[in-house]
């Protein structure tokens, strides 16, 4: 791998949060002449630039948390809690471009173990930017026209990008971009905000500054006009959310229930139903709506209106849908992951009806065929390119009558709210939330599984042992069938219950049509345990696709100040959850399964 | 519940190992005057008398192990380690009636804690026992006739058994015997040889024991002759076994492949193929044999023989088996249980081939009906009453052409061995050892689960929390499909490893098809892992029916004179194993699948 490019000086990173690099202070620089283990340090750190949407969060967190106390410390900087300011180098306010930026704010609350490795890994990259840019500003800006910018849009002729007024070589960049290097060739000679607008986690501080190492001068005065892309915020049509939802991130909007209200009813209102969207909600006519269905080879095509849909037969089923990432906030008090810091939320149960996918594929002439094919599922929700949000499922599942998989247009009676694919979406039993592909636009029928990111370079388990630099997603399935979980929704961590006798709620569920069976729970973290009482239906064999909502009402042990409360659920298949989540940590912090822990006073 | 009849004197249970009690000693009897809890521990004492096969294996060495020292140390007793005395209290040997009895042996290896928990149990009910037995001792017996004995019979006329010379009231007991009330019954008015003949785990001292605090008399000298039931061994026609299988019980016949043999083959050969039987080997004639398949109502039965049989297609797969015990030892080394005590051998792989049931069903006229269903199997292997071995599945999972569940004729391409149900046996892929019913009679369709004692009343999974005395066997469903499973064969739990390299090699299987995606293995007891090699078939999605060996070259860490290794497998709905088998025990110990630990010496 090629050391970045680095020609020019400047910086231009901050606007309020980053007050920039602009005068030598007597402080003499302290990173100069660093250990080469930073040059390997600087690499990795160069991975991180460009990470797309839904992989930034939690890396934000640990550079913000752990590495940037160290560096102001270092640097011996004016103690500013929340706001990031890196101005411990010599440099002066005046070379600093008055480029448009965002603010950036945080809070430094996380402390524990991981934080050290954290800062470690974390302070190379961050060191070796540091270096770099104390360097650049040493020189006046390169400038250059947008024309000239444009003619760089290809590896042979090197690929450059803007960013308000800044010009960036990113060549040795595009194919470290976590997201693919399709994507940020779509902004090769051009500017990145429309791109940005989109995937709005990248306007993160780190991520702006790790960009800067590759910056490489600036535009000419007269270039510094917007960009003719359309550059308009692309979340503007997104509907309105109940304000009780908690938010995890608002473009794309993804958002859960609070515990409290999860388990308060066996049917998740449509307005709390925890919400998981990759890309911006499209706002789609149902007047005009057409789903896509592509016919086997020499077969017909349909092309199916909304009242075409409604005259297949209409087939209800009660379905809980599980994000993979629920409960990743465990995963990560553990060890830091990549991904939305779900709580124990990301998980809901409607009533869903729709046809069936197998009348409707058999419409179209598909049989069950014994090579191994996928059903493809395109959504009409899409990024700048056209390319949509996809997933894919066995062609055995899609075509099984027993396994109910619908083409959905009403949830809990109602149409599907928009939020939840309006006006069609796929519903696929006992199988993780990401194949429930929203405003379907296309079905067909495929030798291989669906190409889409989210199928093959999202949404698959690992070894604790793999990292970033060392996974392989070729290695590991795409996560179809979840596993076992449970968690306890009452009481909440923190809680103090009274003396006398203790009411614990909450809700299990398993992937692949296995019922629930039991759920254990004890208030000694595990050493002993009582049964707790099953609500809810109580479904047909091989079809339990609704969680099972659970009760205990337990004596709490005279004299405990504190309750250390555990749940673990039993499938049909005896399969039960792992005891703790260091076994099963992975490096995007899906399959968070282990028992769920609350920790609770009791009052005097 | 009734406290024990107890009319007559006498002992007679000792003929080699137990000395009689026989002569007053200048020794108090420490057990006079006891206090009342002895009453409840008496009657949970003699819940265990008459345990069936199943049951008494393990039973029989808690109280070897915890009790009978503390008993010994207790009465003073001259040591006699490796048989069991129990000479304490005032007898004579010449009231000793001398009748058979048989020897028993032991180890008093075992020690930990639960030794403690077990003692604390099992010592009421022998101390109960003891404190009848000494005051029966100071009576003279009551004769009976064996016509006299016949008169009881019911419970109207109370149930009387023998024993030997020995007479027994055993009209309290009938409702505790653990293998039901009607086992038990068969015996009523005669003697209980022919039936501990079949269940020859009832020769166990503390069997006898109890069954002593039942005595009333003993037969007249002219009815000693043996019972005119046939109690001649109904094993002697079992057929010869491979001398390398770890036999848990010869009678009936139980045992497994060792460790080092186990994966040496992708394919168990035949002769090594884990044994599990529940009665003895029934001889059938391939000439003669009918396999009975009832129709449905209004319907055609079938009567089928084996050439009827070869003309359905022919069907073939790999699949493994496994006994819901496999593991259970481990389970044991946590806390007692009852069953077998199969180390990690009860899994073996045979390539299977015989007609589809479906198609057999399918034949007989039955279709997949809308209400719930199962398809009930009997053996042609049967207690002295005629009552079979017999299990049920899902009748979903019968017809379902897709799960593949086959009557086997061929093992391997042999037929099927006669400890492996010659000449037909069901085989139902991803499901538990015990409903692939060998030595297959009967096949019918009906609208609850099988009857049979192996189907509801064992052969499922509770809480930790759950004992003896509070199972209810309707709370818990049969197991059917089992969970994701992982051992390690080789190294071997002691060995000791050269530094440097270390191999390691083991199986890992899921159940319900589906497959393992990944095995874990650690050096370091689970602080780190490493990713094992899959090796074996990759079979198709949905019907992994068998197994996939592993193995593991890793470095052996610098410095290390111990290793912790243990495995984990992942399978493809991503379910894992319990990290440790305190929260899985359960009374009957099966679906033993924690983590699997070896621990090794590294050569310096």
């Amino acid at each position: 791998m090629l050391a970045p490019p680095l020609r020019q000086q400047s910086l231009g990173a901050g606007r309020v949060s980053q007050p920039p690099c602009r005068r030598r202070t007597p402080n003499p620089n302290p990173f100069l002449g660093l250990p080469p283990f930073l040059a390997f340090r600087q690499q990795l750190g160069l991975f991180l630039l460009f990470l797309d949407l839904a992989f930034l969060g939690s890396v934000t967190m640990l550079l913000h948390r752990a590495v940037i106390p160290h560096l102001r410390q270092a640097c011996r900087l004016k103690s500013a809690p929340s706001r990031l300011y890196i101005r411990a180098c010599s440099t002066d306010d005046s070379l600093q471009p008055q480029c448009p930026s965002l603010a950036f704010s945080g809070d430094n609350s996380s402390t524990g173990g991981w934080k050290v490795m954290g800062t470690l890994l974390g302070l190379g990259a961050v060191l070796a930017y540091h270096d770099h840019r104390c360097r650049a500003t040493q020189e006046s800006p390169h400038i250059y026209t947008r024309e000239e910018v444009r003619s760089h849009s290809s590896p042979e002729t090197r690929i450059w990008v803007t960013l308000g007024c800044e010009v960036f070589d990113v060549t040795e960049f595009v194919d470290l971009h976590p997201g693919g290097p399709s994507k940020l060739m779509l902004a090769a000679g051009g500017p990145l905000e429309p791109f940005w607008a989109l995937y709005a986690v990248h306007n993160q501080p780190h991520v702006r500054e790790m960009l800067a190492q590759y910056k490489i001068g600036e535009l000419s005065p007269e270039d510094k006009a917007p960009s003719t892309l359309k550059t308009s915020d692309p979340y503007i049509d997104d509907p309105v959310r109940h304000p009780a939802l908690k938010v995890n991130s608002q473009r794309p909007f993804n958002a859960e229930p609070p515990p409290e209200l999860l388990t308060e009813n066996y049917i998740t209102p449509n307005p709390i139903f925890f919400t998981r969207n990759h890309l911006p909600v499209p706002n789609l006519d149902p007047e005009t709506y057409r789903l896509h269905v592509v016919g086997p080879p020499g077969g017909q095509s349909l092309c199916l209106s909304l009242d075409d849909l409604y005259k297949f037969p209409k087939h209800e089923i009660t379905v809980t849908l599980q994000c993979a990432g629920n409960r990743r906030s465990e995963m990560t008090q553990f060890k830091e992951v990549r991904g939305l810091e779900w709580n124990i939320g990301a998980i809901s149960t409607a009533r869903w009806a729709g046809a069936r996918l197998c009348d409707v594929l058999a419409k179209a002439g598909h049989q069950l065929c014994e090579t191994e094919a996928h059903v493809c599922f395109e959504g009409l929700d899409s990024d700048p390119t056209g390319t949509a949000y996809g997933a894919s499922i066995p062609l055995a599942r899609a075509m099984d009558p027993e396994a109910e998989v619908l083409l959905a247009y009403e949830m809990n009676g109602q149409p599907l709210p928009r939020d939840h694919g309006f006006p069609v979406r796929v519903v696929v039993p006992g199988v993780v939330g990401a194949r429930h592909v929203k405003w379907l636009g296309k079905v067909s029928v495929e030798p291989e599984e669906s190409y889409s990111h989210w199928q093959r370079r999202d949404y698959k388990g690992f070894s604790p042992s793999v990292d970033w630099d060392t996974v392989d997603f070729d290695s590991a399935p795409s996560i179809q069938e979840l596993p076992v979980q449970s968690a306890i929704t009452e009481p909440k961590d923190g809680e103090t219950v009274q003396s006398g006798e203790v009411t614990i709620k909450g809700y299990a569920w398993s992937g692949g049509g296995r019922a629930v069976v039991r759920v254990d729970v004890s208030l000694d973290g595990g050493l002993t345990w009582h049964v707790a009482e099953l609500d809810g239906e109580e479904q047909r064999p091989r079809k339990a696709w609704a969680w099972r909502l659970w009760q205990l009402q337990a004596p709490v042990p005279a004299g405990r100040k504190e309750l250390n409360i555990v749940c673990k659920a039993v499938d049909d298949s005896y399969n039960v959850q792992p005891d703790t989540v260091a076994p099963i940590w992975n490096l995007r912090g899906v399959l968070s399964n282990a028992w769920h822990h609350v920790h609770v006073h009791v009052a005097p």
